[in-house]
């Protein structure tokens, strides 16, 4: 998975691009120009900004449309929600949701089978408020992972249970399940949450694998391990969804959940359940006036590996003053990218300004190879919010 | 749990505090004074320094010499190994397996069960040579996790599986449990994990957590939290154990072991599985000088939280000048320290140079209160290879 400190580097190259990018960006045109508009129409503590994705990997052309309208029903959820006033951490959830619901996202519904045949999610969600953190892995019969990892962050800020015992951060397998159910989280029969598509794949990767076993065995006894950076799973099975948030007040939240790798071992966790590696969000302090939210996507972090597939969604923002300084309007910049060495990735954005959310499919630069190559786009956005 | 930003903000705090300790530093000289005379019986690859702790919460005196003994034991294994020329990374785990072994430690063998009465465990381990990490958590039935933690590293250090499968590097669960026994790991029956003190502690724990429950209904409806910071558990209950390793190569490897909070939720993964937050190896490197290892133990990583309780264990090496320059000769400088706001914290350490581990436990000064104090001690000692 991708650490900490890698992300923090990535972030900043990512952010430094950014930068540069900002004052000829035509996203951040666009938007400033409908940001004048609108300006009657704003309210204290509505609105905010989210950012999603529905996986970094290979999308094709057939099922672009598809993949699309689920970003731009996940945005418009998460805005749902902060309209009415929601925290970011809650509109965050809200957006999974609808990535998970898909059957084409590798999330939730439609997930990867492992090894055994059952689907085993990984969820997290960070509170950049709080700094809390919340997170399940290897989860069977859930519709929902990220409900019950937000379920865990939100318990969690209660404070103590019962006796000075500290409430969980990160459960997994049977335990997980039991807990979300016993906290009101409905169970879902597994044969609901495989889709078609992932029960031929799973048929179709478990031929491939006892081919492959049989001609290793065949070729050498010893079992010699496959060295070929080929993943006969193919790249689109790494794909993970995500989104990050910014809320009026300038709280920032990030989720992450994944169906993880297609012929997975049952019990393995991937990044997207790791503390610090498949999402951060962390409000701005005196010692940092930036928020930051980050949700990433892709392959294990191995000194080792030769070709690194992700991708990565970020926010980063801080309270701005305007051009025409007033006491009851404060301003926050938001600044945001999607990058990844994947062959494509679905990101959908919006802010409280849009009728309805953007969306695209960012595609390598062609004749380049994944993961020898770096997409990276983004833009700048302003919040307005009138102070009664 | 602790982050990997927070892990590395401490240990540079430490090494500082490290460094102007170095010229007064009493283990410094003693160990310099052996390091002259023992000069005659150094070879090649040969040696290395390991330090290793059995918890940092609270060690009554009348336990004292059980916890010093495991400790010396643990050195001693992981020396035995290093002597016979293994790298830092088995002489690490076979640290660990003494040290879960003790039913004495909150880890493997004798510790702590969980809601249902059960024990599971996670681990931990990394190589700073190939940055490779494996990790078990919630783990049942298996006497030393550990070992399976290490079965994950080495075997993912062979490459990808068949059909180009990504190797798992941390497992959860019945699934873990399960990958153990296939890869010719013995499962253990859970009663032979438990011991005397730990069952009557689940009893003792249960009935309190009834009562406390029955208090809060009676007292208050709507099941209000206990905001206090009184564990009932007993910090005594945060034990976890670690180990970090440098062979005469310059290698570093770090683990982690530990049974989890008492009554816990089943499925509840603590800070000693989680990547970057339970341990850290990094072997010098271009950029870097320096090799870093460090395990940790404590309390979750909570902003919110009031008393942090945790211990750390550090070492940082890098190959250094001899007074007297000569060709054949190589010296790594280690510095070592342990540092901790429990009450106390029992650690070991042996070089190649000692004929047995020293063992020592720290304690806050008196009058001092846990999680608002912090004892830190540390030395230094100077390995030397001939290079033939």
């Amino acid at each position: 998975m991708i650490g900490l400190s890698s992300c923090a580097g990535v972030m900043e190259d990512l952010m430094n691009f950014a930068e540069e990018q900002q004052p000829s960006s035509p996203l951040a045109n666009s938007w400033s120009k409908k940001q004048e508009s609108n300006k009657n129409q704003k309210k204290k503590g509505v609105g905010g900004f989210v950012l999603v994705h529905a996986g970094a990997g290979y999308h094709s052309e057939s099922k672009a449309k598809e993949y699309k309208h689920v970003c731009k029903r996940a945005c418009q959820r998460a805005m749902d929600q902060l309209k009415a006033g929601a925290l970011a951490v809650e509109a965050v959830a809200a957006a999974l949701v609808e990535l998970e619901d898909s059957p084409f996202t590798n999330a939730g519904m439609g997930s990867n089978l492992n090894l055994s045949g059952e689907i085993e999610c990984d969820a997290s969600i960070m509170d950049g408020k709080s700094l809390h953190y919340g997170a399940v892995g290897a989860i069977s019969g859930i519709k929902n992972p990220i409900l019950v990892a937000n379920r865990l962050l939100s318990e969690a800020q209660k404070g103590k249970l019962s006796a000075g015992r500290i409430p969980p951060c990160f459960l997994v397998g049977r335990g997980a399940h039991d807990w979300a159910v016993s906290h009101g989280i409905p169970p879902c029969p597994s044969d609901k949450m495989a889709t078609k598509f992932s029960l031929s794949a799973y048929t179709r990767n478990k031929r491939k694998m006892e081919l492959a076993e049989k001609m290793d065995t065949g070729h050498n006894q010893t079992k010699k391990r496959r060295q070929s950076s080929e993943n006969e799973n193919g790249s689109g099975c790494l794909d993970t969804v995500g989104a990050v948030v910014v809320d009026l007040d300038g709280n920032v939240a990030a989720a992450v959940s994944s169906g993880g790798l297609a012929m997975k071992h049952p019990g393995r966790i991937g990044q997207a359940a790791h503390y610090g590696c498949g999402c951060w969000a962390e409000n701005a302090c005196n010692m940092n006036p930036y928020s930051t939210a980050v949700s990433t996507s892709g392959s294990p972090f191995l000194a080792t590996e030769d070709r690194v597939l992700g991708g990565i969604i970020v926010l980063r923002c801080c309270r701005c003053l305007e051009a025409q300084p007033s006491k009851n309007i404060q301003g926050i910049l938001v600044e945001f990218l999607w990058s990844h060495t994947t062959e494509s990735m679905c990101v959908g954005y919006m802010s409280a300004q849009d009728s309805k959310a953007k969306t695209h499919i960012s595609r390598l630069p062609s004749g380049t190879i994944p993961g020898q190559s770096l997409a990276i786009e983004g833009g700048v956005c302003r919040l307005m919010s009138v102070v009664e």
